[in-house]
């Protein structure tokens, strides 16, 4: 394998404690958006007092990139290439396995430079054999080009049936260690979906992708997109932790900017509207993308009015991680059960706005 | 008479429970909705400086269904089929007859179960002999489909003007026993209104009906629609106290989207906007429909308002319930002076207006 | 002289209480609208950097109905034919010739009963000689008829140089004793104008006149509106608070609608826009209507907004009594140099807006 | 020299006294605007997730009026004219210098009348010999005209590359020794242009500039405007400040009107919007005029946002006085650093907005 850019082992070292402060920050600390919400705050369903619905037989199965999933749901890339991350990824996987939803797994960067990495992601096949799994690679990675060898290694891994590069500026600008390179992501990216043989899904990681820069990432030719809107896991929050326990206060910007940067971002909702009407404008080129939204997910309602909005499935990470290891009461039954109640705030959603498919639901027109 | 469907005698006695469990959650429980009002809040009539009007010559008859009535409003379906329903029952219709105003009975399911169930609802037509009565039954009974002999046991028990189906998806919805299934309900009133020889009236029990759905209804058949729509009462809420009271802390739904369900439906001044903007879309169609506004209603402005916005008259159930059971002042005078002091701030409002009879206060533009 | 409708002696007695706790709830009871501003905090003026004024040359004079005053302020009609008022009014009118601004009397309407309370009125003129001084009586006696003896009784007690007619259906609403028949009030006023050699005004005292009212009472021939907008004094408060002196706490309107009641009127600046609209639309019919702002008015910011949003001149009431009465510090001096520091106030804003003469005040556009 | 209409010794004396209580004030009182921000806070940029940029290498570079400047912010108008302005000016010109920025120094009335005051002037240049420094004279001044010979002698004493008008109607106006008369000064600053060979720019002190007074200054001749609006540093509030200290409360205006006047302006974003539209209206007209935008700047995403605003450059006195004097660790440094992160802010926004260099960050519109 070449290996052209990356890695000297002290940097790999702060990649595996990047990983594993992420999760515990996610846990812990106070790095949700203040004063900004997903968005879907302003969306409503027109109630429906005569819905042509029998509540128990609302289907909830729909498909994503062409194969039938059970539910509207994807678990989002978070983790991988530490050993605790083993273990969360093998309980992730099991019950995307168990309740047929795609899964997405973290960031695959070290897997490249140390086979002592690879373990935590490939569990995530052998464990989940039926359901589709995403390989992840950021866009600084991509923006530096990666091989031919690379690409294959890494979704050879997993068996990936997808790639999804998460684009992640706001994140690098407040990452102690970020790269904030981005120039030549664009044609580095169609190089990239011109090499592997699977589909490509670009996403950001909470700060949200515009109509705008929807259409560049489908003429650089990805497949689908999953918004990561703003209002939920703000990373530049979670970068900025990481930073003052490394170097103290951070006064890399002014007190009354880093409030707004620290909350910068689109919400998820916004996205969505975005590039649904972008979709509308030329459905010949577009009609084929599929929508991914996710950024503050947390609950059936909020799933219900992203595939109003436009969006093909919903997708979670952080309010996930939480259910699974957040409490004391935190388990891989307490995620399980707390999926089912989403489902179920769904299925009560779809049954006063009046439809029973997941197909209906996305021809329903939100009031705002 | 036919019983098809219902009711081993385990779940009658489950209906009378529920019966008494509404009307005490209904007095004493924490049932508004929050956040959202019924609406009334965002019109206001143009003050009239020159009011050329007499304000003890103020007229507040109208007609209802083809009836004369003294004032524009009516007593609201609440209750039947339990033996303290009785004695409510009798009350209220006293004071309709007294003032020659309409009156609802609550749901005549269980009159169909059992005799003994009977005498709450008769009571009502022997002491308002010269007011409408309307009799009343719920969305799944309709869906299920009714018997014309049921149908006509019922109507003939009350001699019922009209029989009023109650459409309450969000309400079954919490309901611990709730029926959720309401396919085919929308054929099934179209042939219930073909055997019936009454007017039926459509009605929801506070989350509102939209000009979407007035229109269905009207195409079933019917001749009235009473709105019920949300910021009053939340039958949600109701039921969710009776869930918590047999299964401890609710948990069917996230905490969040819970929020979201709990305060579903359209507000009672919207409801009649919109479907006030279809009957002016099709007059020749709709305009002999006539709608009722209730949904939070508990005072003469309000009862102003929605006849300036295209409601015939206004009806309520849960204030009127308190007044005459609430407090230790409660009692069927107080309930009379009550209505009496809505009449009041009808007249105050007309004068103030401008107008002295109810057919110029249904011209009267609103402010918004 | 004839008199028709009025009075009884025990009436009469009824008036001069009423005269005198209405000074004495204006100087002491919350009586203020809630919630609701006499809307000229919403509009504001562009700030002109480049003033072509100089601010010690700033011209406040102007013209009403023809005459010219140094001020475009008034003193609107307050009080009168009791023994205190003659004090009031004989300061009030000493500061008015002083000033050289026009003053109008409170209700004329004892006066045409008994001698004894002529005497407040005619010191006005006695001490204000060289000042428009305008009569005063109100819709309800204008209702019932005046004779031309009275009126010209009325207008020669003062040489009036013009006849206010207050009306006021919301203060009669709540007056404990209030005439709420203002059937005929349109068409006895088109009497009353022909009747009468000298302009007539309409005013209202606190609820406002909206365009569709102004639009008749020009029509009916008045010369000038005075709005009385809403945003000051409650007049409804005002007679609130005199009911429940007499009979207790007041429940002659439900709870929630008292609210909306006692708030209810168009706001000062509102009334003029609609107004100033109605004017533009017909500039040959309306043009030479003079318009009055008055309603909350309480300094000279609210004046200058005025005069911009089409009014001739600002009138106040209660913010005036106070100056004069209402605390320790309170004195005719005090309430001059109150006026002083409004026109100070005026000459500020007009020096911001660049404008140095009344005229050029009123043609300059506010924001909102 | 001659020296037609100032100056009195005691008067002179009078100005020192002012020019020590501005800074004073300046650092101490609280004299921000209340309830008015400077508008940067309604406008958003749009998330780019695909910044084609390198962050290292965005470059801040621009040019004013003509001349290359390392960063798009010049340090406005502050002090001089009394022993103490010596220092101050001298650490900020050292500044200027070493950042490669534009400075603008105090009003220079005082130069004009005494030698003595005129070292703290020429110190500016003495020490940034490659910078563009701007002299500053007030609009009372103009508007009684200056000779070619002052206006020579101010602009030699600092070899000015521009001249400042600074127009403060609102500033004099609560001033207590305030000079109220602004009628000629268009006339006279159109001849004050004609006389003088270097570029004028016309300057608010923090109420702003309207696009109608634009149009004026620029008709004038004006090269370029500092909108310098509302939102920061209120001047009426720093004169009512020295006005108590002299006669104690100041009841010059009312209290309710006192409130409107000291926060009287128009924020800055509103004043870059309006110009920036002038401007697009007649491009051949306006094109070449350069919107500088200040007015409560203080920190470097408002200067992003001023730019995609239509600005040249920002502008700060208050925020960047108070970094070098106001707290125990204010210093030269302290300055110098927050200068700096505020251009590290700017750089992150741009990164953010996706661009790399201050054209493209013009050409970007942004969300309101
Ligand atoms: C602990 C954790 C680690 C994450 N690591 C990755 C990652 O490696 N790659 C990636 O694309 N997104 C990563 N994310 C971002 C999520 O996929 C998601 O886009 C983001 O958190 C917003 O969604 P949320 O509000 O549901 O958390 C991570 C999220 C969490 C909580
Ligand atoms: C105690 C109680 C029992 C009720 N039972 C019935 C019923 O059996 N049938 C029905 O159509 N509505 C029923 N309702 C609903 C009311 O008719 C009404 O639509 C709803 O409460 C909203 O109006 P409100 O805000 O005036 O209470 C009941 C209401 C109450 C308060
Ligand atoms: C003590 C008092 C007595 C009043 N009496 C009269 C009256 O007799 N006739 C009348 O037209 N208006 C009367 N008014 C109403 C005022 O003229 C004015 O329209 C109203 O108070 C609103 O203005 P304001 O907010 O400046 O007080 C009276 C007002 C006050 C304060
Ligand atoms: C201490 C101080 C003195 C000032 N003196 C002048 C001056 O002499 N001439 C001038 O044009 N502006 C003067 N200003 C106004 C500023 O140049 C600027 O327009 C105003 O303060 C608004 O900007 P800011 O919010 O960044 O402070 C002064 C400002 C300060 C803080």
């Amino acid at each position: 394998m070449h290996n052209r850019h990356f890695t000297r082992p002290s940097e790999l070292t702060e990649i595996v404690e990047r990983k594993q402060s992420h999760v515990e920050i996610c846990l812990n600390g106070p790095i949700d958006y203040e004063n900004k919400t997903n968005g879907f705050d302003h969306y409503f369903f027109e109630h429906t007092a005569t819905p042509e619905v029998n509540f128990s037989e609302i289907d909830l199965s729909t498909t994503f990139l062409g194969r039938k999933i059970s539910y509207p749901l994807m678990i989002s890339s978070m983790t991988g290439g530490y050993s605790g991350a083993m273990f969360v990824n093998q309980m992730l996987a099991e019950i995307c396995q168990h309740l047929n939803i795609p899964l997405g797994v973290g960031s695959m960067r070290q897997a490249l430079e140390d086979k002592s990495y690879q373990q935590s992601f490939e569990i995530v096949r052998k464990v989940a054999q039926n359901v589709q799994i995403f390989a992840n690679i950021g866009a600084p990675e991509v923006a530096q080009g990666l091989s031919r060898d690379q690409l294959k290694f890494l979704t050879n891994l997993i068996k990936a049936d997808g790639l999804i590069i998460h684009i992640n500026p706001a994140q690098e600008l407040f990452q102690p260690e970020g790269n904030t390179n981005f120039k030549g992501f664009l044609s580095q990216l169609k190089a990239l979906i011109d090499a592997v043989q699977i589909p490509v899904i670009a996403k950001e990681v909470g700060a949200g992708i515009s109509g705008k820069v929807a259409a560049r990432l489908i003429d650089a030719g990805v497949t689908a997109i999953d918004v990561a809107g703003a209002g939920g896991t703000s990373w530049q929050k979670v970068e900025k932790v990481r930073y003052e326990r490394k170097y103290g206060i951070d006064k890399r910007f002014s007190a009354t900017a880093m409030n707004e940067l620290l909350n910068w971002g689109i919400p998820t909702a916004e996205c969505l509207v975005q590039i649904t009407k972008l979709k509308a404008s030329e459905p010949e080129k577009y009609n084929n993308i599929e929508l991914i939204s996710s950024g503050g997910i947390s609950n059936g309602v909020e799933i219900a009015k992203s595939l109003a909005l436009g969006a093909q499935i919903a997708a979670s990470a952080r309010p996930i991680l939480k259910q699974l290891l957040a409490r004391e009461d935190s388990s891989q039954d307490n995620l399980e059960r707390t999926i089912m109640t989403w489902m179920n705030d769904l299925r009560a959603t779809m049954f006063l706005a009046g439809v029973s498919s997941i197909a209906q639901l996305r021809q329903t027109k939100l009031i705002c």
